[in-house]
């Protein structure tokens, strides 16, 4: 089993530095200007466990068919990831298949198979719901709330979202965001939510509604963390040859989340949540590198920590 | 006169501390969804020079014509810029108008008269000849080497070019570029002078050619310094209300050198270039806020170090 990614924190325990993440778990078909694969693990709750796991231990909630592949589950495990909230249900696996552009940045949905996670009601063990983190994947707002719901303590909470529950679901939206401390979106979403071109306003106006932090993702641009006095830009690490972006915003925030839950979460300052930003977008960095989740299963924690400590010489002054 | 930035530089003497820069002096007719101006001051040398010369003494060399107005002359010489290289010609000055289209990312030139422009040969007083910093702005790639050698001493030579000379001046702009010590050059023109979509190999394979430095200027997304060890990523400061986006080019370039410019350049460390990144993203964002050169006609020393320091927190990681 590979180690950790040593933060310089103090694991007093392992429930202490423990994330929960609910979230799709899929098999997608993926097809990039470098190639293709088929039934490959994929997901928001894969992605993100599959990068905050490098970190510290990671409690998944989802659902699978029983077409999900033993070597899956065997891989999740061996990573530092706790199944007992991985639900198995009669069916097939939630299945999704996309075709990427010259440049990447556009792509084509081929198809769309909820199956098994069309009907998901995410409960947690009983094991999970005293978590310090806990990470609300891209799914419908009222299953987020209905997860934030199951926590016995006060989490520090993240939640992830796109266009469609914009779309028609806003009102529940803006109601499980105003409980949520941080919130990721990406920067078309934002503009979205907020009918206005403007990042900026946007970002004012979601900040009024509630969540204490706000992470818009630019893709190849990077991303912008904002609270109400100040902002942190940060641009992507510089990849030569990305491979296959999926699941890159996934992947973020496993590692934004991941190094934030080796913290005590009373004491989190600005410079951790900047920290949090250097390792998300290292994170995602090295997952665009291979298809899949492929490269993140190869990944050492001296990799981690190397490609952390050459990018913030690429960003920082002295 | 209005004071210059404190760099914490030693100011050994005026001559040590001086840039001098050759481009083009314009009267623009701008149009952006924020209004428009007539016959607003314009062209490279006229942004570099206003604002490099907010650090150090700035030795222009130009040319405009008869219709060049008398306020202008006074506002540049009001602004530390030496005139002396200027030369009024019989005839008109370089005219140029612009449309910008609502996002500010794409414009349309409506009309370009080079007028006395046309035949510029760039001629250096003596006083200039020993100015330790030289700037060779977006002219053609032959009258740039002419302007270098004119020069008595080595300067530390910067070089901006446009997609123009790597059309019909490839050769000539290969020549010059082997003999400057940076090269700006935007994201576009790095991957069509190198035939590559890929701006990483683009700038692997153009350092190759001579300059010590490069850095790739990518609008709104910010620029990328490059050497041939390391890279330093700097994004676009976040400015909320664009009013214009002319001369943001020469405008960076102008706070990069004269930030630069404050140092020894016998001693310039790779931080100092960063903070020359700093200066220069900086610059440009005081004057996309209002039309023409405007707003680095009102910009004091103090709004500068105040920007500078508040940017820092923006992209820092302490």
């Amino acid at each position: 089993m590979p180690g950790f990614v040593n933060s310089s924190a103090v694991r007093s325990s392992k429930t202490m530095h423990q994330i929960v993440v609910v979230g799709s778990i899929a098999l997608d078909s993926i097809e990039t200007p470098q190639g293709k694969r088929e039934n490959a693990l994929g997901g928001s709750s894969t992605y993100f466990s599959l990068s905050s796991s490098h970190y510290v231990k990671t409690c998944l909630v989802g659902v699978a068919g029983t077409d999900f592949p033993q070597s899956a589950l065997d891989l999740l495990k061996k990573h530092h990831i706790d199944l007992e909230g991985l639900d198995i249900k009669e069916g097939k696996t939630f299945r999704w298949g996309v075709r990427y552009k010259n440049n990447m940045n556009k792509r084509d949905t081929l198809y769309t198979e909820l199956n098994v996670f069309e009907n998901f009601q995410p409960s947690l063990p009983l094991s999970y719901r005293n978590s310090p983190f806990l990470f609300l994947g891209n799914i419908h707002p009222n299953l987020q709330l209905q997860v934030l719901n199951q926590m016995n303590n006060k989490p520090l909470v993240a939640l992830d979202t796109m266009n469609l529950w914009i779309d028609i679901s806003r009102d529940s939206l803006y109601n499980v965001i105003s409980k949520v401390d941080i919130l990721f979106i990406n920067e078309d979403e934002i503009r979205q939510l907020n009918h206005t071109s403007n990042v900026f306003e946007a970002a004012r106006k979601t900040l009024q509604h509630g969540p204490k932090l706000l992470i818009v993702k630019r893709g190849e641009n990077g991303a912008i963390l904002f609270n109400k006095e100040t902002l942190f830009i940060i641009p992507a690490y510089p990849v030569e040859n990305v491979v296959d972006p999926t699941g890159a915003g996934d992947s973020f925030a496993g590692g934004f989340m991941g190094y934030l839950a080796t913290k005590n979460p009373e004491n989190l300052t600005l410079n951790d949540y900047k920290m949090a930003m250097v390792h998300g977008t290292v994170m995602a960095s090295f997952l665009v590198e291979a298809f899949s989740i492929e490269r993140l299963l190869t990944l050492t924690p001296e990799e981690i920590t190397q490609r952390v400590d050459s990018f913030l010489t690429m960003i920082c002054v002295n």
